[in-house]
């Protein structure tokens, strides 16, 4: 079995108690989320909500028949979840040399903070975490390890600009956001009142990467089916976000910019962008389009994310082997950990890539996009790791 | 060029004006479908409501830089688009021999009717459209042309029993019905008060046609956007519904149904499996769900439609070739009408598709899934055909 250098796209933080506590300014931080204990369960409250945290967060290499989604306690979850310290041993240990993080309370793309009455309490709230993850989390592994990636005020794009600024300033190479604005509550992304987001992250080569399930809708065709339904149908918003762009006005105005779909798969961009040229071409005279099609958009500007995918491994010359990235998913049910080398190796052989596509899959990719080079490989590869 | 026997498993009625006219008991004709003439345009009426007439409906064959949505008259549409005895020489000018319909004024699945104040008007009409078809449509073409297909009355299960018992009795092979219930306002498909149309369309080997747009909902992700950008993602509906029944007890219960993916496309398939059987095997445990996999459901009771898709044709072996029916959309603006021949050759030989693999995806599939035997060859390709 080969040693994969792995940089994984798409990981998770699970913020410890303390993460708005120390440093929401502290006339904010009764407001700010904390954790409070009742009934021997842990609860995060903010402003006057309080919400769980959900089972399925945190059981990464458990056994199948073991997990459920009911709520649990730090306690009960694997320390890696939220301790980073732990986090860089259990990835090294596993050959995972670069992390991109999302953000859990916050949602994935920060959208919890849209909600909040107190516009200045979530700018604040959205600092912390950002200062958090840059000042105390990426540090907690060696350099390369974590890849610092922010979230931003989504309700306030000027302000959303300057936060990128700040935030590239101190090293983030990549932005969580929203899938879609609208459902949200927020203009399209087709409305120039982005501008400036998109102008700062291609001035700052900051990466957006719109992870699944953070457009705000999740497909449920079936209120009374198993919340499985609505997991497996998660990358419908990555197939609808991605056709959106292609289309908009955003790539056609900023040729640089880089969007990455977390956790989206990567088996049905093909059909995808088949369709949306055949569309284009069908429509674009009554539409009033331009001759750049969407599939060009996608090539020049897009990345997708796989986890496991041996079967539409296959197709990566009909999406294009530079736009393909691996993914951990840690500490998330669907996470390869801790048998990312096995489990890696088994999707590469299954596909039948040769050596050169498997290094740009699981590493060389992102290294390019993120603009980032990984953790030494002697650190997974060379000395016994403790987890 | 090869000729090829063409059945396509898609393709529209736009109905004459006298459809609910003649068919509708007498006193309730002033509530029923009535087209009315104002400013020099034509409009269909119905209970207190008025439509319109979509250009984009009856455009196949024109210069894509001449179509637009905007409303048309009866006499600005080609003849085939409402008239069956056009439509037959249409049909067999192109070398399609076979020809599933679907209603238009009614919506593909007969959605407009569950909306009618007056259940028993929209009983009547449901009556109407389905003897219409089966009495004067399908007659105006040779045997085996146009296969008879029917809707049914939505909001009672047991009535629309009823109406595909009485439609099988004079011939009816297929039922279009809606991608997904639960948009309509209706219980869902995982809910057993569907068991009566499982049944009658299992007993009856009636075939289940969801065309993509049934469901009420089009994806609309940016709401200025041009609806091409709709009309691109309205194959989200095929991959949502599909995977929603193939988790779902319907199949499991009826095991010997069959659902086509009207107008639904190809590529996406793969992907759509891949993903929901490793999340099958990952949550079933805590979810309660049996052992047969989503894939095997679908291998089993499910069948999809290509109009042109000459790069995940290519993907035929992991989709399964016997899953695959050619459709012509016929008179829509996506037809590959008058062209068919051309068109599919292309696709084929594109994707590099051996002879017996053709004729299976061309006409042989469909033949067996829908029971019906194609019209003579030589009706298009021995005799000159006047258009």
């Amino acid at each position: 079995m080969r040693n994969l250098k792995l940089f994984s796209a798409d990981d998770h933080i699970i913020e410890p108690a303390h993460v708005w506590q120390t440093r929401v300014p502290a006339a904010m931080r009764d407001r700010a989320p904390h954790v409070v204990e009742e009934d021997g369960l842990e609860y995060w409250e903010y402003e006057d909500q309080r919400g769980t945290t959900m089972g399925l967060n945190a059981v990464a290499g458990q056994d199948h028949r073991a997990i459920s989604p009911d709520p649990v306690r730090f306690s009960d979850m694997m320390l890696g979840a939220y301790d980073p310290t732990q986090r860089a041993k259990d990835m090294l240990a596993d050959g995972v040399l670069a992390s991109v993080l999302f953000p859990t309370l916050p949602r994935f793309a920060g959208t919890l903070f849209l909600d909040f009455e107190d516009k200045d309490l979530a700018h604040a709230c959205v600092r912390a975490y950002n200062d958090y993850v840059i000042e105390e989390w990426c540090p907690a592994g060696p350099p390369g390890l974590f890849v610092p990636t922010v979230i931003t005020t989504l309700w306030d794009p000027v302000a959303a600009a300057a936060e990128i600024h700040r935030c590239a300033d101190l090293g983030a190479r990549a932005l969580s956001f929203p899938e879609n604005s609208v459902p949200l509550g927020l203009p399209s992304y087709w409305d120039e009142s982005w501008n400036p987001v998109w102008q700062a992250c291609q001035d700052r080569d900051v990466v957006l990467c719109l992870h699944i399930g953070t457009s705000g809708e999740v497909p449920k065709p079936t209120p009374e089916a198993p919340a499985m339904l609505s997991f497996t149908l998660l990358q419908v918003g990555s197939i609808i976000s991605s056709v959106n762009l292609m289309m908009s006005p955003v790539c056609r105005a900023y040729p640089d910019l880089k969007f990455v779909f977390s956790e989206g798969g990567i088996g049905w961009l093909p059909n995808a962008i088949e369709r949306a040229d055949r569309m284009w071409l069908r429509h674009k005279h009554y539409s009033g389009l331009d001759d750049v099609l969407p599939s060009e958009v996608f090539r020049r500007n897009m990345y997708l994310c796989m986890i496991e995918e041996p079967v539409c491994l296959k197709y990566r010359h009909d999406i294009g082997v530079d736009r393909i990235m691996w993914e951990c998913d840690y500490p998330h049910t669907d996470s390869t950990w801790p048998d990312s080398q096995r489990t890696a190796n088994e999707v590469f052989d299954a596909a039948g890539v040769p050596d050169d596509e498997v290094e740009a899959i699981s590493y060389g990719n992102a290294e390019r996009v993120f603009n980032w080079n990984i953790a030494d490989p002697e650190l997974a590869f060379g000395t016994a790791v403790a987890t």
